[in-house]
């Protein structure tokens, strides 16, 4: 946190009952005196995200234990109108678990069971609370494999991860979260518990509830237990690091690599200054960046057989001959491998750490790329903005983090959102969306209407109050 | 069709409105006078799909041409509360299309474009009147794939492939037809036109409609553009055919494949009438049928390096001989695999040819199998009935087709029913559903109480009453 200021909605009134003393006491008498704080140091803790420098206090957080013990508290707050806020690991990017409206903050770090493994079936059901790159360390001690490695992994919860539905460098091949959640148990605001589908791979059965809540951040229901496919774990993996001399034939040769007929399992793009920051903030490259490289492509094949990886690599090296890079850097042992990694996952640490910013999420079909590169950078020329560029170039999908740098207050809040503004708006020309792993929480919530018309907006919202008739529950998130 | 006779559905006042002769000419005026029929050989003609011996006459049926045609025949049937049913190729096995409440057929057919096929992002835009195999054959001649190829596809169209999230063979290794769908235009109830997401791989934007549509059965809007994702086409495949001496032994061996690391791209399962039926059917097989066997597994493995899938069949060999199966077939050639899949896919025809029968479609994890196969043979012995079972064994979808063959009305229409509620009741005890690719539609409706809770059902119900809160479309279906 780089300030200490609590924010506020502007304009908005405050349709929601505070909690009062008797609720506090009937929600006390279910998770118990040590489960529901109140104290400033918490309440500020739980205040924030990874979203800029945004905080709001809420009023109380409960830490329950039990699917019964969240049902019990929703009625209470259902019954009262207290605005609840599920909190996972606190590692958002679009202040999806900020409890802007205050009331109460159901913290779901007690859910870190994982339940049952079931290697006869490739499954597993799990308690929202555990961290993911637990869950996929756990798994893989098995030979399982759940693909979805959002760059969070490492501190935010499986059940998070659902609420935005993440992605990750092996989306690509794999699929975001959406692709891997079979069966949701949820606790609806009304305190009713459902389960969404079933523990199968297809699935004809009614209405897709299980998609519906995949990726809705916590707005129609809190999950509670979570069923997931699992596939067998890639025993061989191969990796390089290509070098560009320009950002946009790196990103034209993304294209290209499908087009020659490989999925690789991790196709990152790097923009000079991202992995810059990156090797400054990590301390340590196991290869040198040259002065005169102006992006990176990341690239990596998984499968069973090495043999096939080689060929792969051979295709693609062939392939991104023709787009203008340098020779590419094999990691040739497991420590380079990790090493090329973190260097990745530590890009938006480095920004952070330099910076205050907005993180942009923008997501096209991937032959865009190089066109969506290049209007961030002439729409930031032109409003007086710089950002490093850098994410999952093989879905498509850029993070665009608009650093704060010197800006005025005027320049960050109405320059930069028009700016932004305009950069989504070429975003939807060209068949993309505005968010592709991150979600839209409070801080995208403005941008909407360039990618919903009212009709699909009034939809939205009426699902919304489907499940949730009092609003209760992430108020003034998403619709 | 065996019989000639209209259903009816008893007990049932019709609360909507007869078309009324104005109304008929002002759809009339929409899509032209060839194009709004109401002799009664085209009514009938559209008034049965391939669930059972069922037929339902609409009013009248309306062949529009574009999406602003179909705009403006909603908002004349949603003024005067018409029901609407929209009509396929109508391969329909969970009677979907049928209209049961009379009301206007609003057939697909005249959306038989490929709008575009996107190569640079591997993506196809295409009208929902297109037959599936015929959009998969014009892909392939671009090197693109799109999977999803239920048995229907020579004759189904794309669009009722998503209406009822249908599967097919490839399934098992690259997902049903909701991870292929990007993008839906669609028409709502009353008119309003929408796209239900972006044509990315990724999206974390507001609430996942495109999901919500899919497999939604025409209850909810009228899909009128798709968006799907395509894969390189894989240059290689191996097919293989092996006999089992035990049916649960066969069903056994499926979980075991995945087990020891290999996903094959087709894992089918054919008991020992199914392949019997079907060689007698199609009249020859490639291979002998031995006597002692008594199930097979078809077995395909494909991608782009030929190596690789020899030792996934070595692999795959190794384990299926711990199950007490036959030698393996291999085909050596296309016109083999060709002749194999023949076979697998013309199961349910022959089925039919032999006797009326309802086709079940339970799905389940796929380690429970065996027992779910007992359960259908103790079950149908106890309650009198014959079954032919097959089906995607990978992904643990057994289709059950029970035989009228001589059984009594009474035995037919009470006792068959009792018996699949206790099979559904298995499935729903081991984590499955009871339609796993075909949808509920009409004849699966009143087994819904065995997997859904009364909330589940309120909120589909609910669900439904925001797309579509007159009724109007596909009534008396899924929810």
């Amino acid at each position: 946190m780089t300030t200490d200021s609590i924010s506020t909605i502007p304009g908005k009134s405050n349709a929601f009952h505070p909690i009062s003393a008797s609720s506090l006491a009937e929600i006390r008498s279910i998770v118990s005196e040590s489960y529901l704080l109140t104290d400033e140091t918490v309440l500020r803790e739980h205040g924030h995200d990874e979203t800029e420098d945004l905080v709001y206090l809420p009023e109380a957080v409960a830490i329950p234990a039990s699917t019964e013990e969240i049902s019990a508290i929703m009625k209470i707050c259902y019954r009262e109108r207290i605005p609840v806020t599920v909190r996972g690991g606190g590692s958002g990017l679009a202040g999806g678990a900020l409890p802007i409206r205050g009331g109460l903050i159901i913290s779901m770090k007690r859910f870190d069971q994982i339940l049952f493994i079931d290697e006869r079936n490739f499954q597993v059901t799990t308690q929202p609370g555990v961290v993911t790159e637990t869950l996929q360390n756990t798994l893989k001690e098995k030979g399982l494999f759940y693909p979805p490695d959002p760059s969070s992994r490492g501190w935010s919860f499986i059940g998070g991860n659902i609420s935005t539905n993440a992605g990750g460098p092996k989306a690509v091949k794999y699929g975001v979260v959406k692709d891997h959640v079979l069966n949701l148990q949820v606790v609806l605001p009304n305190g009713d518990i459902i389960w969404t589908g079933a523990n199968t791979l297809k699935n004809s059965t009614g209405y897709n509830l299980t998609q519906l809540l995949v990726g809705s951040e916590g707005t129609l229901g809190i999950v509670t237990q979570i069923v997931l496919r699992l596939q067998p774990y890639p025993t061989q993996n191969l990796l390089m690091l290509v070098p560009f001399r320009s950002a946009e034939s790196a990103c034209a040769a993304v294209a290209a690599i499908f087009q020659a007929g490989v999925t690789p399992s991790g196709l990152e793009f790097m923009e000079r200054n991202a992995i810059d920051w990156a090797v400054r903030y990590v301390g340590e490259t196991p290869v040198p960046i040259n002065e005169d490289d102006a992006a990176h492509l990341l690239i990596e094949v998984d499968g069973f057989h090495l043999d096939s990886l080689y060929a792969d690599c051979e295709t693609i090296t062939n392939v991104l001959a023709q787009y203008d890079c340098g020779e590419a850097f094999f990691a040739d042992d497991d420590a380079t491998k990790t090493a090329l990694w973190k260097l990745r996952r530590n890009v938006a640490h480095a920004v952070k750490k330099n910076s205050i910013y907005k993180e942009e999420d923008t997501v096209v079909p991937r032959a865009e790329l190089p066109f969506l590169l290049k209007k961030v950078k002439d729409t930031g020329a032109r409003y007086g903005f710089e950002s490093v560029c850098y994410g999952h170039a093989g879905d498509g999908n850029l993070h665009v983090n608009i650093l704060r740098g010197d800006l005025s207050e005027e320049a960050w809040n109405v320059g930069v959102t028009q700016g932004v503004r305009e950069i989504f708006q070429f975003v939807k020309s060209v068949g993309g969306t505005i968010s592709g792993e991150h979600g839209i929480g409070l801080v995208q919530k403005q941008y909407l209407d360039i990618v919903f018309s009212e009709v699909e907006m009034e939809l939205m919202r009426a699902i919304k109050g489907v499940f949730d008739p009092r609003g209760i529950l992430n108020p003034g998130k998403v619709v």
